[in-house]
């Protein structure tokens, strides 16, 4: 936090002890408004140490948040940093949408593009990816040249010009969260309902937007593994997110196979654009759409969700989705000829991504061990294993390889005859014979015929 | 720790994830002995962050540990430092005594020297006083020329030559307590019985004595408030340290009034040495003949309690008690002179011991409000002011005053008539009439007879 906003902080409230603090919270006590903005505007001072803050996350991780408590440590949390300010007449047009993080979730890159067609503002703060779950970060850095980092100007500038970017966190965006985050992460603290609403609204508060949309994953491959743990997070972000003037809806969303069909950063790029040209696999044109869908009816522009839904579903099939893609492309320090080739070429076949989007050394195709119909694709040992091919990385920093990934040809519902191939590896090492049997493993083949899921959306909350 | 140790452990065990130990513990599980060992010995390495020992300790605050936990922690603990050994020929006469701390405690002061008389080794290693409860060490630096630092083979000689010393802890003696114990004091985890017992016993345990005593204060002004609790505490630690080897007793004793009549440094010392010559205050002679004679019994010196309480008893009222008092001073740095006028002197009066104590400036006198009886002397208000007047410290390390002080005049059941002195307040600076009013409200006196409690003893526990 800058040093003259938490004096500032300071001064409004009165001095607290921490152990005080964290006793009451120990003891399943409620912490004031007024306390919970001390700590969190103390969190770097000499009057918060780090096992202080460790103390109190476990104590919260073990005896909750009143809603009450949530919505004052969001607030304080918001606080802590800079709030980006927007022109007033965005007011009303501004919207955003977070994901809790699933496999080949690239649903961003094709649904900021289109709601800024729909005369959206959408100044998206994005991530990287951690573990198996990818970031859209990360995928957009598999474009040449596309940077991340831009400063609060140009955002506006790109806003008023293009209508949407893509971008990640400044330092001083929510530093109490850093902190927090930082921490939990170490302390086993990460799966706490109040923590994680905190967290992820307090940045979304911080992007100043009018309308926000929340994909709560669900499933083997999602944190939530139950629809009630989902929709228990679900309220409570949006009931925070509400309190802070945001208005929110949240999908729960099915997470047990992978979102399309790849996983790998270039290669969600390059389904993305699928997409964002009226052909991308149909669970995520509907994600798109339909996330897409909600905003525009939250914010009065279109008159009910399916009025949204069709518009949203409009810019993809008429190309303005596309453009804007390109033109955020441009605003974002890629080449004139590199975002020509991505946008307006057919990309009718991923393969053609391959014109402008680094490809992997090798490609492996496997094929079904047995003739019948796919029953499981398990996203969580797809992504693993896209992980390990160095798709992804288990040290925040770490380099990742753009190239790398998988690409499927079968769904949950495909026949297939034994032999056939169901999945292509693109790798840049040589792919070990634990990889194979994991992703062999992976999908799960059998006679009965199953009906592909009619819609990856569970659950609406409003 | 010393680096060799802490590699020699780290060896010796698995390396482990702290996030994982905390989910451990904070889902409710039992954690490994090994997992125990491997935290305890990590405490101050890279492998282990302040926020994670902050959330470990709350989690183990908040779900607690079974006793096999209790003793691999206490057993890890004690381990992390030196274990003083001692001649072969000593095995089965070592003995201590621990106390959770009271006001106006100063047991130990007569208690070493009467078990040194009684032919045991007493390598009593004692703390400082911090907050309303006082300190064994604070006290005999009442007197010119103690010193509490002795190296251990210096304390090797003076047990072999005195039979008892009473030192403060070298800072190679459970290491690992140090950082738990600062870390619990700034997290409000200090109140947890594992984690208390784990912290007391590992000390005792690093003094490698074959019998111990505890006294587990109870009441008003103890840590303690409820006999219930005080149990607990008192189970915990007999189970634990019989598991570490050391034969132990623990002692409920009643802490609402103050041990004998004096509180603060030199005073406290004045009544010890009362007690040592045979003519101190009759709560403090039974608390040491007590205590003391189940040592004797514990250790088969005595064939009865009853008969270890005699044989400490004739030590305070041969002189022989004294003697080693006298003799422990001489090799603990205090000059002939002073030990003998200490000593050797009649002791009958309290005031005798300014001749070589340091005195306070000031004398004050209280007199009784009303005519009645002492219905109750609140020993945590009485504790306060005797920290305010300087007696004691609110910050580890900071200096006290050893002169001030309180001495009373009545006990609980004295009858009393209005305008008689009950207490002289011993000040170095002005007495403020806040404290006059809470020193007054300290007493409470009525009309109906009270008996003075016949024991403070509660309850023995083995």
């Amino acid at each position: 936090m800058e040093e003259a906003k938490r004096q500032k902080m300071c001064a409004e409230t009165p001095a607290y002890r921490m152990p005080d603090i964290i006793a009451t919270k120990r003891d399943g006590g409620e912490l004031s408004p007024a306390e919970i903005r001390w700590f969190t505007a103390n969190l770097q001072s000499d009057d918060v140490d780090d096992s202080q803050i460790g103390a109190l996350l476990m104590a919260m991780y073990l005896k909750g948040l009143s809603t009450s408590e949530t919505l004052a440590l969001t607030k304080a949390m918001r606080d802590s940093g800079e709030i980006l300010d927007w022109p007033e007449h965005w007011q009303g047009t501004l919207v955003d949408k977070h994901s809790t993080g699933g496999i080949g979730d690239k649903i961003s890159l094709p649904l900021a593009p289109a709601l800024a067609a729909c005369d959206m503002k959408v100044p998206m703060i994005s991530g990287r990816g951690l573990g198996h779950t990818g970031g859209t970060l990360d995928k957009l850095e598999a474009i040449p040249g596309y940077t991340v980092l831009v400063a609060k100007e140009r955002m506006t500038a790109i806003l008023e010009e293009v209508g949407c970017c893509i971008v990640g966190q400044t330092s001083n965006l929510v530093p109490a969260d850093k902190k927090l985050y930082a921490t939990r992460d170490v302390t086993s603290t990460v799966g706490s309902v109040p923590l994680i609403t905190a967290s992820i609204v307090s940045k979304k508060a911080a992007e100043n937007v009018n309308f926000l949309v929340l994909d709560v994953k669900v499933g083997k491959a999602a944190f939530m593994q139950t629809i009630a743990e989902g929709r228990q997070l679900a309220q409570s972000m949006v009931s925070v997110s509400k309190g802070l003037g945001v208005k929110t809806s949240a999908f729960l969303t099915d997470m047990n196979a992978p979102i399309g069909n790849t996983m790998g950063n270039a290669l969600e790029v390059a389904e993305a654009l699928q997409c964002l040209q009226g052909g991308g696999p149909d669970d995520l044109n509907e994600l798109v759409c339909k996330l897409g869908g909600y905003l525009l009816y939250n914010s009065g522009k279109a008159s009910t969700p399916e009025a949204g839904i069709a518009a949203i579903n409009s810019t993809l099939q008429d190309g303005s989705a596309c453009k804007k893609f390109q033109a955020m492309l441009l605003s974002q320090g890629v080449s004139v000829g590199v975002a020509e080739k991505l946008c307006t070429n057919a990309m009718g076949c991923v393969d053609d991504a391959w014109k402008v989007l680094k490809r992997a050394a090798y490609t492996t195709e496997l094929s079904a061990e047995r003739s019948g119909y796919v029953q499981d694709l398990d996203a969580l040992a797809l992504g693993k294993v896209t992980l390990e091919l160095g798709a992804g990385r288990t040290v925040a920093g770490a380099d990742i390889d753009h190239a790398v990934g998988l690409r499927l040809t079968v769904r949950v519902g495909s026949k297939v005859e034994k032999g056939q191939t169901w999945i292509y590896v693109y790798h840049n090492s040589t792919l070990s014979g634990d990889h194979v049997r994991r992703l062999q493993s992976a999908v799960t083949i059998g006679p009965d015929e199953v009906k592909s899921p009619p819609s990856r959306i569970l659950e609406i909350i409003e």
